[in-house]
């Protein structure tokens, strides 16, 4: 049988069951650290018009927005990278310089790493950050509200714009070659959510994760997910659903969490002193339930299986 | 300039120089931990005769081999594995039992993973351990002396062995497709010795690391360096020098390290214990003398180059 016949998600449920490790995901923690790896592949995850300088910069963005997930502060970062022998240093050097910067950015110390040849680009980041009680997936009761850290869209509305060569959406550009991980939410989060996850699987996807892993179910509220209105004028211009836009094709580097109404209250204050909103989208319910989107008044399935490697196309 | 023009040594030099950081290397320390991360690339670093089992035992070695040359005691480990969608998934099962394996014989935690696609089978491992003042390769004193862990150059005569069809040397073939990390011996110099470097690299290219890291110079005896000696009859059908098989070819999994005469007592002590040996191979001198082989009664300079990725052919 060859992955593509399974999909990542079967292949990841075999390689859990050899490797008897509970949980097989980008992140993992040991004593009260918190350690990412995630894999960025030139010929699958990065679009043509991101530059060196933007690479070195998602690389970094993407292992921190999985340690802010999981309610940590990032504190160190390595990476294993592979080039071709025939890679321009001069490319390799600009996603030093993105990796560098981002590192800064965020306080993070970078420790080092590994240098290889390959036949395309393969970079490995590693993050590693504190903390006590790590932030999980699984960890939503029912009662608690589903929110968002910020508008959602605006990084596939940028994919769509590139690709479809749309002028004038220039912020949705950046959204989509310059996302930036919410690392000061993250930490606050740590203190208060009950769940957590990125939504750059998608909202759909992310939305699953968080109610199949806390054995619970959830309602969202199409009409409350922030997004640009602009957003719409691209999904016009393609002729795409606002709906694939919002809730499937991800790319945002928002967070998705779970708390408790008085929670709440705790993180939107925290959240102000940083300037940062919560946007409120849904309510997780009994698992009975199942999960579910309200929409033009009425309540049906949401799809939540989102994008599988091996399988789907980019 | 391409990164074949320039070679790894400079490509490293250069990302060194932008990244900030002290040294580039496979391994790192951050308060009292070791991490380091190891890329296998089947192109340039998976001989076509390693089984997949074999495969993932190599993977978990190899950095396993990075925490003892630092003196520390591995306890976590974790993939970034990348796969064509073409694999088969038997294949990539294989690979987690190898890689499941080797961490249950080491007593280390398998933490979880990425799984990514991507053109050719890149594995990217990483594991952590524990140390309060990790070994680094930069404190060799003049008058300590040199040693090895065990013989040297049975996993390059694995390799012709292997490369050149020659039967009846499955001994060294082992020694090729399965290296064994010395993790027993890494825990223990890790309290004794003053310097230490795994040789997959090569010997000279090891003692070089060793010698300019610390602002030394070395001699090294050549007929001291212990041997299986069937490999002189592998050198012979091969019409390759012994002096090439010992000191340049590398894939043992052996630790080089420095030690005080004092220490080397210590060391042999403790070795004992867990029935493994030291080999005194020469001796750390000021630096101004320079990295020589003592050979056949002269002395003369040793090469210490070594391969370099994006330049060398394997």
């Amino acid at each position: 049988m060859l992955l593509r016949d399974l999909g990542e998600r079967e292949v990841i449920k075999r390689l859990i069951n050899i490797l008897e490790v509970e949980e097989y995901e980008d992140s993992a923690s040991f004593d009260n650290y918190v350690i990412s790896c995630d894999a960025v592949v030139k010929r699958t995850h990065i679009p043509r018009e991101m530059s060196a300088y933007q690479i070195g910069k998602f690389l970094v963005n993407a292992n921190l927005s999985d340690i802010a997930s999981m309610g940590a502060e990032p504190k160190f970062f390595l990476t294993s990278m592979c080039f071709p022998r025939d890679t321009e240093m001069e490319f390799v050097e600009e996603i030093a310089r993105g990796i560098r910067d981002t590192c800064l950015k965020y306080g993070v110390k970078f420790l080092g790493g590994d240098t290889k040849e390959a036949c395309e680009i393969v970079l490995v980041g590693i993050a590693l950050g504190y903390s006590e009680k790590p932030l999980k997936r699984g960890g939503a009761r029912v009662g608690d509200y589903i929110c968002v850290t910020g508008s959602i869209g605006s990084a596939a509305a940028g994919f769509y714009a590139l690709v479809n060569e749309i002028p004038g959406y220039e912020k949705f550009v950046k959204r989509a070659l310059e996302p930036e991980a919410r690392v000061k939410e993250g930490i606050i989060l740590g203190k208060h959510a009950s769940s957590c996850i990125d939504i750059t699987d998608g909202l759909a996807y992310s939305i699953g994760e968080i109610a199949k892993r806390s054995n619970v179910g959830a309602l969202i509220y199409f009409d409350r997910i922030p997004y640009d209105r602009d957003i719409e004028k691209i999904a016009d211009i393609c002729n795409v659903s606002l709906e694939k836009i919002l809730l499937y094709k991800g790319g945002d580097y928002e967070l998705l969490f779970t708390a408790s109404k008085e929670e709440i209250e705790n993180i939107r204050d925290e959240f102000k002193k940083i300037n940062s909103e919560l946007y409120i989208i849904g309510e997780i319910r009994e698992k009975n339930f199942g999960i579910k989107i309200k929409k033009d008044k009425k309540i049906i399935d949401l799809n939540t299986s989102g994008y599988e490697a091996f399988r789907d196309f980019t």
